[in-house]
C-alpha cells in the first residue's frame, strides 16, 4: 500500500526565488492528506500532479501565514471546480473565524461545506480516523499554540500463510475467519490457533511532521518508532540563539529528536532564507543522526513496507 | 524615463500549472506600482527581479480573490524585511474591514503603517498624484464594484532648444527660465516667446489597466489616446454568452475598447483556464486591432517615448 509524503514547500517565513513556504501532501492508498498550506499551494498541488479535488483532509500546525495563507485561495478553486463533498480542516483555534471571514468576503456562493475540527495544541488526541489511517496531534513549542501531526497507519489485515492453507486443507470459509484473527474449527474438532495459520504482512508505519518548534523531548517521546520523521531545521547551529528565541529548532536539535525517537530517517524543512545552500544543515545533522536528508521541494519520501 | 509594465501573472480565478492569477507592475521612473495582487505575487515579484520594498503602491481592481489573495502575504513579507515606510493600497470597499481582520490574526507585529485607500468604483477620479504620474480609475462593470486603472505620465518638462541658446545667447537664468515656461527677456529689452525657445521633449505617455469587466464604451471613452491597453479578454468569441453572464469580455470586446480608445497598443490577459494556447485569442482581436499581442507572464512591455 503506497506511503509517502511529497514537499511542496519547505521555506521559512518568506518565500525566496527557488522555494514555496511550508506544505506537503501525505499519500496513503492514493488517498491524500495536506498538511500546511503555504501560498501557492494550490498551484504545487497541480505541478506535482496531485488533483486538490483528491484531498480528503487538511492539517494547519499554527496559524502563522506561512503555514495557511494558501489555504484560502484553495478553498476558493475548489469551488470553482466544482467540488461537492465537505472538505475537514484540522487546525488550532481562531481558524473557526479565520474560516468564517472569508466565507463573508470571499466564498459567499462556495457549493461544499468547510468543516473545522479545533486541535487543542496543548494535547496529545486522536484527531481522525479511517478504515487505514489515525492522524495524532502532538504538542509543541513555538510561539503561538501549534500541533505536530503523527500519521500513524492502522496494523494491516492478517496474512493466511498458504503452506497452512494446503497442510489443514482450509476451506474459504476458514481462511475468512484466520483473517478475520479466529482460531479456526478443523471438521475433526481440532482448533487450530490463529497465531500458526496467520501473519502480519508488514509492520504498520508512520510519519510525523514536527513543524514549527523548539526541541521538545515529549514530541519525540509521543512518536518514538515513527519510520520517516519530518522535523523543522531553521537554523543551523551557529544561528542556535536566534532559534530559541523565535520557537525554532537547530540541525542539532532536529538530529537529537530523532535520535531520542529511535525514527528510521529523518528529513529537515523550514529553512531560514539567510541559507542559500542546505548542504552544511544536514551534515550537521548527521554528526548525529547519519540517515538525514533535505527535505527538498518537489521530492517524495516513500516509506516501504518492512517484510 | 522608463514607463514599462511587467506582467506577474494572466490567468482568471484560478492558477493554472503555468500561470498565475492577475498581477502586474508598473515602473515609471524606476518607481514602481503593483497592480492586482493574485495568489504567489510576492514570488513573481522576487522572481522578476523587482524587490518588493520598492513598491510605492498597490491598485486593487476588485475584491475576487484571485486578484488580492497575494496582497495578505506580501503585507507580512514586508514586514519581515524591515519596511517602515507606510504602504498605500488602493482598493474598494471593504478593503478597509479585509486589512483590519488580516491586521487582527496575522499582523500584530507589523513594523509599518498599512493605508487603505477607498476607491468610489462608479466614479472617475484622480486617486494618486507625484512629480511624474497621476492615476485614476476607470469605472468598470463587474459582478462585484470594479474599478481599472489609467496610469498617466505628467506632462515632461520643457526642453530649450539648442539651436536657439546659441543663436540668442542665451544665459543660464534665461534658459532656467524658459524651461519653467516663461517669456525670456533680453538685455536689448527684446521679448523672446517661450513658445520659440523651447519644446516638449515627448508627448506623456500613459496606460490602462482594464479588468475584470464586461464591455464597457465609457472606460474606451476615458482612456482615449492610450498609448497601451491591458483589457482583459477571459473568452474567445464563441463563449460570448459565457462572458456577458459573468462580467468578463471577450478577445472581440476587448479590441473594440482598443479601437474606439484608439490605443496605440492592446494586451490581453485573464484568460479562463479552457484555453491551452492564447494563439486563437490573439489572433481574433487582431481582427479588430491589429496591434494586439497576448500579455504573457513574465513579459517587459515598454512605452517608448514617442519624439
Amino acid at each position: 500500500m503506497a506511503f509517502s509524503v511529497t514537499i511542496l514547500g519547505n521555506s521559512s517565513a518568506k518565500p525566496t526565488p527557488t522555494a514555496h513556504p511550508s506544505a506537503q501532501v501525505v499519500n496513503l492508498n492514493e488517498q491524500y492528506y495536506l498538511v500546511d498550506a503555504g501560498e501557492g499551494v494550490q498551484r504545487q498541488l497541480i505541478r506535482r500532479g496531485i488533483n486538490p479535488l483528491r484531498l480528503r483532509a487538511v492539517f494547519i500546525s499554527h496559524l502563522h501565514g506561512d503555514h495557511c495563507f494558501g489555504l484560502f485561495p484553495l478553498i476558493a478553486t475548489l469551488g470553482l471546480e466544482g467540488k461537492r463533498t465537505p472538505l475537514d480542516i484540522y487546525a488550532p483555534a481562531p481558524m473557526g473565524e479565520i474560516l468564517e471571514f472569508h466565507r463573508r468576503y470571499f466564498w459567499e456562493d462556495l457549493p461544499y461545506e468547510v468543516r473545522w475540527h479545533e486541535i487543542r495544541t496543548t494535547e496529545h488526541r486522536l484527531l481522525m480516523e479511517n478504515n487505514t489511517l489515525e492522524v495524532w496531534s502532538i504538542p509543541l513549542r513555538h510561539r503561538v499554540p501549534t500541533a505536530g501531526f503523527h500519521f500513524k497507519e492502522k496494523q494491516p489485515g492478517l496474512n493466511v500463510d498458504k503452506f497452512k492453507i494446503t497442510k489443514y486443507g482450509l476451506s474459504i470459509a476458514q481462511i475468512t475467519a484466520a483473517k478475520r484473527g479466529e482460531d479456526v474449527v478443523m471438521d475433526s474438532g481440532e482448533i487450530i490457533p490463529n497465531a500458526e495459520l496467520t501473519y502480519i504482512p508488514y509492520p504498520a508505519r508512520s510519519y510525523a511532521y514536527l513543524s514549527d518548534t523548539n526541541y521538545s523531548a515529549k514530541a519525540a517521546e509521543l512518536v518514538r518508532g515513527v519510520d520517516l520523521l519530518y522535523h523543522e531545521a531553521t537554523y543551523g547551529i551557529k544561528e542556535e540563539m536566534w532559534a530559541k528565541g523565535r520557537g525554532h529548532a537547530t540541525t542539532i536539535e532536529a538530529a537529537k529528536v530523532a535520535l531520542k525517537a529511535e525514527a528510521q530517517r529523518l528529513i529537515i524543512g523550514h529553512f531560514s532564507s539567510r541559507y542559500k545552500s542546505h548542504d552544511d544543515l544536514v551534515e550537521e545533522c548527521r554528526t548525529i543522526f547519519p540517515n538525514t536528508d533535505v527535505a527538498r521541494e518537489g521530492s517524495t519520501f516513500t516509506i516501504e513496507e518492512r517484510r
